[in-house]
């Protein structure tokens, strides 16, 4: 039954593809196929569900934030992690320096790129790359992950804006690791490949608590998790958080690789696929899909 | 049990008052006693217990905005509300008219003041005040609710700011009801006098999904209680929301009378009193108490 | 001679006037017929030249705060106008209410809206509306400039932004005066009508250091006038005046009734008349004019 | 008796050296002596004036940017240079990002950074630093204007917020050269080391609309020397432009090494040092020199 209502809630979502365009702001991602559409739930129960392009890899982009935070609130703790890097929604585009020029001397959370730059200066001295991504992996339950080179070396060539903002966050005492050291190790935690069904992996482990359903190990710390999926909530969905939040009611993080890891806390993680892009940068029919979801599965966290 | 953590909380955060001030902006809110201290908790399984202060009737300020919110939504209904306010927190101070200015033609949310004042422009030709009062006795379970005269005069003898608002947003062609008419309906909601109780008894009709618990009748449907609840939890804090939402994880909405309510979704009510704010303007002992209780009672959102 | 590049003057700027628009923000402006077009030129040597439509009457709007802003400084002082109003360029939109509420406790400048009306306050209660016009009678040497109550009326009922702007000023302690009959007094002030030739006048006037070339009699003081002309070339083509500045280098003061104040200073005094207008607020074809008179007759006030 | 004046100047000006500060945003500036203090004139007379430690080489820091501007229009042109930079003053701090990010795609003007490394990356790919050092010698009359390698080198390791600038210009597309280049190039312009007679040298050639006094051979554009004199107007002392140009009324140039270039036009160049900074980054005697001198000797662009 529940194959049956996501294969609906694919159709559904499948019109909203046309009103969206792909990401165009690196060359690389400009590639991706606007109609390809996934969509992966893996539930408490051990169940696996797919419908459509599930298997296709593309890149996890800000989706990595999510990881890069729970690492960091692992390796650092959250007193550390929020010395420098703030817990409120900017209220701003999420690549934007207005916020951190005008009134803070740090980014406002850590799912806009200053934030999240941030958050790379704190574990790059500590975890190698390499280290994160078998980390990653696990925590995805999704071995095939790796870094996509060509995404890597287009993201690196039209790195402007991200190093304008890493070096203003040296100036602001905010990056006290090597500038461009970091800026290396962001790209790359951007450039990974994944698939719907890897996110629906890390969203479960989330709806879990930390523990991975499957193994019974735990990956992260209760406390870790709780402040990651508030996060997801709150600041997810770019400048569009607060009315998904409304609608949907799921904490989610998008990327502008058409990936959306979403966690309905307690009962499953759902991963999306679908590279065509509302303007504000998430994937246009994911959305729709997860509205869709949340209705007809109850999955808002306010549901009566 | 419970009674006995209550008073553990109240002693607690009880330290905290001497780092607050009260509110300053009006004269009549200067004249609260600092130290005051109540802590209400109404349960779905109908027990009510109250620590400190709780029958001190104080000025409900902000927390009005909730329940203007719920009835613009059930009188006009969500598409109306929101076609003229955002859904997304501002990221700015409560009484801020930057982004009003610079990026949109409407108000962020409805929880901070350029947004409450559009919310009473939609309800003021639609209800009289007097039915509002009535309304708004049911929804807290507290026939005493009243108007304090001497605190709505002296809000509208130092109104220059929430005009300048008002006209602003007439400008823009969000406010299409008379400004004056509005700014003073807006003003009188400020100025109900309410206890820690009444809001205990709010928060719990919210925790419930708008049936009172008492009598078994439906007093707010249940989208506009999922859209209340949502928006207290992203917004209600003033721009200490985001930070709010992960050390606490209850949807909360503060007002410069001290008071907070607070709602433990399908689980308690939580009304407070404690007139020493912040700098952001929440009750500073306030808060404390909510995030004790949070742990103590594991009432965090996200709860593992 | 010059008569003839003044006529060359107008004709090279007459197909300007398709590419602007009148102004549009109230009804009786919009009435304003496009294609007219005058220039008048009032010389220190006592001869006056006029060509096209210099004895139409039109809205003076703006150019306005260049006479409250000399009252004020006769009335009250420099330190005291410039205690609560800056003398820096906003670099904003005349209107705009974003620098007042961001950084500043004051406006900008005194020829923007929120500068111009805290100038209001300071003379409102000094002298009566009456007088004023009077006074501007004689500065600009034309007895027949009165108030145009249909665009006073129309002002006042589109007043919201400047209403906002005036409790705002209120809020902040920058305006003392009553905010009602302030605004009163600066609509009033925006809606005397004049013409190509009463600006000439008053231009003559500055250019003259206060004096009256024709009397004798000296109306302004050498440093109101000097303050006047300094404030004119930095802050008065609204977001225009730097380049203005540059490429024409004659202190001007535009309205968007369609008139522009310019004092070739030691020289002549331009009124100028066209109601085509850029998307700054400028007459379109008045800044053509004044360019090409500065190059052709060398005005600008840094002329080799 | 013009040299008593200057005395007398420095004299009413040292007392305001102790209510600021060297600047210390590199450790080789912080290392200037804040008591020093020279005035030099040079004057359309051929005669030479100098008070003070007008000997003394220090940081030509911000000046530069008038070097920089004037020989950006030499060699690509006014339309060329303006197409990318605005003329208008930002009404915000020297250094800020805030206006770039928000509403325009390009700095305001050349005299704040962003502008100044724009016109910098104009100018480094056509003409060697070699050779800019050459002809800055000859505009200001000094043959000892070198490199201060140790200002260069402070101002290499402090670099972050200007590197932040340079590549959102990049990301703009408003900065089309190599960064790195252009950095180098704009911070060496910044190190030059320069004495208060380099400054009224230069100054007199302005003043002189272009042409060297001593030599009458033309070093620079009437068009040019025009446009540099009406910028360092409207923007030549940071945000404090519009009130020294009110109260000063004289095209000056101030740079956080302690200099201040004024150009009384067709009567003096004038060069100051001071390194007693006020809190905009302006000399502090050195405006008060200014101020002194310009009614002294009445120098007000718009003196009666």
């Amino acid at each position: 039954m529940i194959q049956e209502i996501m294969r609906e809630t694919l159709e559904n979502a499948r019109p909203a593809v046309a009103q969206g365009e792909v990401a165009s702001y690196i060359p690389e991602l400009k590639k991706a196929d606007k109609n390809q559409l996934g969509l992966s739930i893996f539930t408490m129960e051990g169940e696996r569900y797919s419908v459509g392009d599930t298997k296709v890899r593309f890149s996890i982009q800000s989706i990595s934030k999510v990881i890069s935070l729970a690492v960091a609130l692992e390796l650092c703790g959250f007193e550390t992690v929020f010395d420098q890097v703030g817990m409120e929604p900017s209220g701003d585009a999420f690549n934007s320096l207005v916020k951190l020029e005008i009134s803070d001397s740090h980014p406002s959370n850590p799912m806009i790129n200053s934030g999240a730059i941030a958050v790379s200066g704190y574990i790059e001295p500590k975890i190698p790359f390499d280290q994160m991504l078998t980390f990653t992996r696990r925590l995805c339950m999704d071995p095939g992950i790796g870094l996509d080179s060509r995404v890597y070396e287009s993201e690196m060539s039209h790195i402007s804006r991200n190093r304008a903002i890493a070096y203003l966050l040296e100036n602001k005492g905010v990056l006290r690791n090597d500038v461009e050291r970091t800026l290396d190790f962001y790209v790359k935690m951007c450039s990974l490949s994944v698939t719907a069904e890897s996110l629906a992996g890390l969203g479960l482990l989330l709806a879990n608590g930390g523990v991975s359903p499957e193994t019974g190990v735990r990956l992260l710390k209760k406390k870790t998790v709780k402040v990651v999926k508030t996060i997801m909530l709150t600041c997810g969905m770019y400048d569009g958080s607060g009315e998904f939040a409304i609608r949907v009611g799921i904490p989610s993080k998008s990327g502008v690789g058409g990936g959306i890891l979403a966690v309905a806390d307690k009962k499953m993680g759902i991963g999306i696929f679908g590279p065509s892009l509302d303007e504000k940068g998430n994937s246009i029919a994911g959305e729709r899909m997860l509205q869709y979801l949340s209705e007809k599965l109850k999955l808002h966290m306010f549901e009566a």
